[in-house]
């Protein structure tokens, strides 16, 4: 239902005298604020106001509240399910001015940040301190959106996900009023875990304004290897027993000979065109050694060839850039393609079966889509490379895209790992978790924000 | 306000017809079902019911809710803070007979279990699998009481919490109906985050009947020791250079000399009358030695004595059982003694500060109280060896423990670390995280439980 236009003006006039030009409704910046790097469709914010602290948040959210217009908070726009797109209309809080580290304690190895703060910024930030934030979704996100999509990626099958690693955060609640959820403490038992409540609630419940982070000190030693595979389910399979092992490893990260041919063309690498494992190992010297060499006999058992060590760090960085940029190599296959990005993750037992089937899928299908994984949580993605305007191609993603979900939920797993609910998950989540718990979800929200004003239409 | 006679008659007669003589209105019963090891006094409920499915604690509830009768889940009865007391009366559900261990997926390190099952059980069961599960609150508590009050205890400083070591739960909501919060993925970013919800919310939302469990292989190698040092405070900082510095040890627990002493008598050791540390080291051979061999050093930095190993592994459970009966054993110091323990939780950089200042009250006190703690989280308790018919006495505690709840707040830290809130805590958590953030949790207390018969007058 669209906002009367009375309505949108007084929220505008009202906007402008707390904003100044800080708010805006240029169809330029509502555009730019109206979709993420997914494949659902702009829906461009009526309003965008660019806040700089929590105070301001507060304030414009009293503003929305009063005339009860949705509120979307965005940050890096990396977000892949249309998590910031403004579905409703109403008024986009831009994050990005916020952007101040505002204390790191390396003594307690923690720091306090503002939504806005990119991952890359904070650990460039840290890194005098010897200290760094492990969290890493691949994309130069915004930590008050990885709080909100409860991110995670290559590194979280050693330091776990934005969920395991935040101690307290600041939010402005539906009505404008702010709360803290937590302290500094590393564990607490004081009363229901609201900072887990709004890790992952994808701002529907709140706007997250300050997050404290738990930060690890930078490795003694860290090696980075790659390793190619006679076949996927040999790389799969070496994953498998890797975890089972209890290998604290670092990161290890699966690409089907799809991604690997696009990121050699893309990142300027000459890896064998086949399923390979980038692989990366953190400790002490002694302890990084003894590591590789059990993953290393590990991988030889599945036919596996040699490590290639990548002993140089500015190697190291190239390497994990070329996996964090796997979806703008695959996009770049084609020109003008569009990518259609989804994640499942399933119990580690299942993820061979639950791998082939899928490439088995693909096999069949009119559609390209690499396929790449934080395998060690048993998490991966695929991305289909398609033109967005041609329905038939869109239809067999959804196809396929629905099967691989149909697939993970029937082996215990989940339809979306890491990249969120958002718009292009909803429909599934009453088949994972089942009506009742989706009530529970909705009822949740409709006792914290009653005029259901923040960020409406995602997740319920 | 009491429960009419005719309300619980008719509720006696609906839950025999259900149970049989699993639904118990003897007043021994009632009594042993009205208080757990806490100072707070015995609050009996009217009836006790001895569930022995999750579709019969639904069947209870959905009774109890038609007439609006309290319903107050009972474990182990090993709670701190009065978790299990029946403030208002109402209904018990005893949990122990569903103890079974109903699923283990070694292949994907986790497994599902019924509430009542006990940790030791756990372990003893998953022994040949060669699995273990790590969270270790010292009693031999129940699991759906640990996930309850987000239990963590001695091996929490390397593995988590109850927090992140459960992966599912099935719960009985305040209305009768089943939901299952989560799935075996690793990880998932579907929805809002249900399994933390009910983890740590103390029976106050709904009743936790199923728990998926993540577990752990036994490490190749377990080496454990104890070190004396010259004075508290250097114990102190060697924990937090230890911690500062890394190193992922297992187990790291201070015990001040009054509870050495303590245990020297009741649990037979000879350990020298001095502030302490056991410490336990898991991994490789290789990697335990490095560790051990580094936070020897810290020690001895601090002026240590030398590391005693407990090589033998009937030797290493008995230190662990002697700390784990820390509470027995002061409790031992007089006859007819009774205790009131309580917890904290600081950033370790705070830890020595706030043990320093603590210790300097007891100091002034005409109470005697053993300090321990899982100081490696920055989490410390203190136990008040009492009389608690002697209102001075009770006083005093209460006094101490103000005075040590404002401390650990004023550092940053926060009121209860492990213990929960119960009925002990909940006028300090306004103090800790403000009242906006309490009134968020009176907000969802109220939409998933509005006639508020879930475990009424605790937390909130």
């Amino acid at each position: 239902m669209a906002i009367s236009a009375d309505i949108l003006q007084k929220v505008q006039a009202e906007l402008t005298a707390l904003l100044g030009d800080r708010c805006s409704t240029s169809q330029a910046v509502r555009d730019q604020h109206g979709k993420d790097e997914s494949w659902h469709e702009t829906c461009a914010p009526d309003i965008v106001c660019f806040a700089q602290s929590t105070e301001e948040v507060a304030k414009i959210v009293k503003v929305c509240a009063a005339h009860k217009v949705p509120v979307v908070p965005f940050g890096a726009g990396t977000s892949l399910e249309g998590h910031i797109n403004a579905v409703e209309g109403g008024v986009s809080i831009d994050l990005n001015q916020m952007n101040e580290i505002l204390e790191v304690h390396p003594e307690d190895l923690d720091c306090v940040v503002q939504p806005g703060v990119r991952r890359k910024q904070l650990n460039e930030y840290l890194r005098d301190t010897g200290l760094f934030f492990p969290i890493d979704p691949g994309a130069d996100a915004s930590v008050g959106g990885m709080a909100s999509t409860r991110a995670s990626g290559t590194n979280a099958v050693r330091y776990g996900t934005m969920r395991d690693n935040i101690l307290n955060l600041t939010v402005v609640l539906p009505n404008g009023d702010i709360i803290k959820t937590g302290g500094r403490a590393k564990k607490s038992a004081a009363g229901y875990d609201l900072t887990r409540l709004y890790i992952g609630a994808e701002g529907t419940l709140g706007i997250i304004t300050e997050v404290t982070l738990r930060l690890y000190g930078i490795p003694e030693a860290i090696a980075a290897a790659t390793v190619s595979f006679p076949d996927i389910e040999s790389a799969v399979n070496a994953v498998i027993l890797t975890i089972q092992s209890g290998i604290p490893i670092a990161r290890i990260e699966l690409l089907d000979e799809v991604q690997i041919d696009a990121i050699n063309k893309y990142s300027g690498l000459d890896l064998p065109v086949q399923a390979s494992l980038f692989l990366e190992f953190h400790g002490s010297d002694a302890y990084v050694k003894e590591q590789s060499e059990f993953v290393g006999d590990i991988c030889a058992e599945f036919g596996a060839e040699d490590f290639k060590w990548t002993t140089k760090p500015e190697d190291r960085a190239k390497l994990w850039q070329a996996r964090h940029d796997a979806a703008y190599a695959a996009k770049a296959l084609w020109t003008d393609a569009s990518l259609w990005a989804t994640d499942v993750c399933v119990p580690i037992s299942r993820l061979a079966d639950c791998i082939m089937e899928t490439k088995a899928d693909l096999e069949t299908s009119t559609l390209i889509a690499p396929l790449v994984g934080h395998v060690g949580d048993g998490n991966f993605h695929l991305a289909f490379v398609l033109d967005m305007s041609n329905p038939d191609e869109m239809a067999e993603a959804e196809r396929i895209n629905a099967r691989l979900i149909e697939r993970a939920l029937s082996m215990g797993g989940t339809c979306t790992g890491e990249h969120g609910v958002g718009l292009g998950k909803k429909k599934y989540l009453p088949k994972e978790l089942g009506d009742g718990a989706v009530q529970v979800m909705a009822t949740l929200k409709k006792a914290l924000d009653p005029d259901n004003i923040m960020n409406p239409g995602k997740i319920i």
